[in-house]
């Protein structure tokens, strides 16, 4: 079989490539070539192929190759898509359905897993998000993520692929450096003291926030792109489950795998406007749909700091 | 004030023209002209205007007057929208897209009013859907008025308009002749017996369904033409109200306002086609925000059909 990877070259499409690589396999098939794309030029050896460019351009040289499963995972991250209104929409919006409209222009029937997002919600939000709580987005990416989703639900119905959208919790941990989104810190309590780094938190220890690790997320992708789609139905957009835990139980499985001396590089620095973004965030999502489909996270938040030390600590 | 009405030449396009020339303002503010854009050339004297053509060439054009109001009922209907895949969604997304682009770039700050629709809803259902229910289209025509919203929320929480979106209940009695939308027996089983035709009732008489006259359709346009937005938060779609009635209740109404001769004219003929289609429909909606917020349908069947016979009859 042939499968495309668009934004390969990002952290979670580098670690679904290295997966589909070491398997040779998916879902009982043998992996014929993949075919790799992003801006810029992700690796790949023959037989498997690698192309850059932007998603609109790229689209049609792309479904040419006719794969059987495609991994949508290209996008401008929230923050640039905040900063860069055009951007955002000319990438996470038009060169989605420039995607979607190559493969309805291709005429046959592929697997279509699309990265979405737990920033399709916007408050206020009940504790637990159930399945059917109404998506509205407060940012630009969250917007341009459900549009997607709409899409994708309407091109299913319409025979034009087989699509499931993932909206995927918090990534946790995020290997390599600190970046400048608000979410960061979740990784970094972790991932810096274990690099021997201090970490600032900025928030309240009581905080509760739901996450999966790297190696999940590559899980999620793997299995919506082999399971049954027709138990769906018409709703093709899951929410995925993660790990529900406040950031107490962040620092304490941390503790528990890593020592009491690796906890106490982590200095609680209160930041206001951090604090601020974070309580518009969900906590916890109910998942019942995608769980009963069989899309499984992490269940406990030791495993999630054992992943990282697993597949990323001291790889760099 | 200047109003710009996009889809102007349709039935409710034409009786808002009417409702604000005949009231000549606008929230206390006197209406100086108005600008009223479709695809077939809308009625106009001066100093009103009247403009012809596809939306997305026209849009620059249009909000070069820079109306203050701008009620954008343009739109190719569901049956359309699902027979033609590119005219739906050349119409109904990238026509809205262009409109809201163009207010973007003219850098000023209109009420935009969006007709959107309770097709946005499909199910499973509660037996009332709530206001927090999560749209789940399953029409292409659902789907392109869902993506109009999603732009409509982060195009004023981006500051480019002062958007608010109505999803329309289904908008009974239609005058006219009947359609073949699944939907049009709602409207002919109270039109076409008091013209003194006979009428198909296609479903069961203990089907309930969600209806407002066309009068409160223009009711609604006005008053979310006026109203202070900043209640609304950035929720900015709303689910709007109207009478749940049984099909045997429109029936009862309609013998209490034009007699058992009228009724007679009722022929139950069911069709298991229409059958199938209507069972997927919403019946009920909470509407809470938007009652809350002061939009107001009917309270009574009845007075649904005393307002055609009032508006619409006779009239033809």
């Amino acid at each position: 079989m042939r499968i495309l990877i668009t934004g390969a070259a990002g952290m979670i499409g580098r670690k679904l490539t290295a997966r589909l690589l070491a398997d040779g396999s998916l879902g009982g098939r043998p992996i014929r070539q993949l075919i790799l794309h992003d801006i810029v030029s992700p690796e790949a050896a023959p037989p498997h192929l690698a192309l850059t460019g932007d998603l609109g351009g790229s689209a049609a040289t792309l479904i040419a190759h006719r794969p059987d499963v495609i991994f949508h995972l290209a996008g401008v991250v929230s923050g640039e898509a905040e900063a860069n209104f055009d951007l955002g929409y000319g990438v996470n919006l038009d060169g989605t359905r420039a995607l979607f409209d190559a493969i309805r222009a291709a005429d046959y029937l592929p697997r279509v897993v699309y990265a979405s997002t737990s920033a399709v919600f916007g408050g206020p939000f009940p504790e637990e998000i159930p399945d059917d709580f109404a998506p509205t987005p407060q940012s630009s990416y969250g917007t341009q993520k459900l549009i997607g989703e709409a899409l994708l639900s309407d091109y299913t119905r319409r025979g034009f692929f087989d699509g499931i959208g993932l909206r995927l919790p918090t990534i946790c941990v995020r290997p390599g450096k600190a970046n400048r989104a608000a979410s960061s810190f979740f990784s970094g309590i972790i991932r810096e003291p274990l690099n021997g780094l201090p970490a600032s938190l900025p928030v309240a220890r009581d905080w509760v926030h739901t996450m999966a690790s790297p190696r999940a997320a590559v899980g999620f992708f793997l299995h919506a792109a082999t399971l049954d789609s027709s138990p769906i139905g018409p709703r093709r957009n899951l929410t995925l489950p993660g790990v529900a835990v406040t950031v107490a139980e962040q620092i304490e499985a941390l503790r528990r795998v890593a020592g009491a001396d690796v906890v106490a590089l982590i200095r609680d620095e209160p930041d206001a406007a951090v604090w601020a973004i974070v309580q518009t965030w969900p906590r916890r999502f109910a998942a019942s749909r995608a769980k009963a489909l069989g899309f499984q996270a992490e269940t406990s938040f030791d495993q999630i700091v054992q992943a990282y030390i697993e597949d990323d600590l001291r790889r760099v």
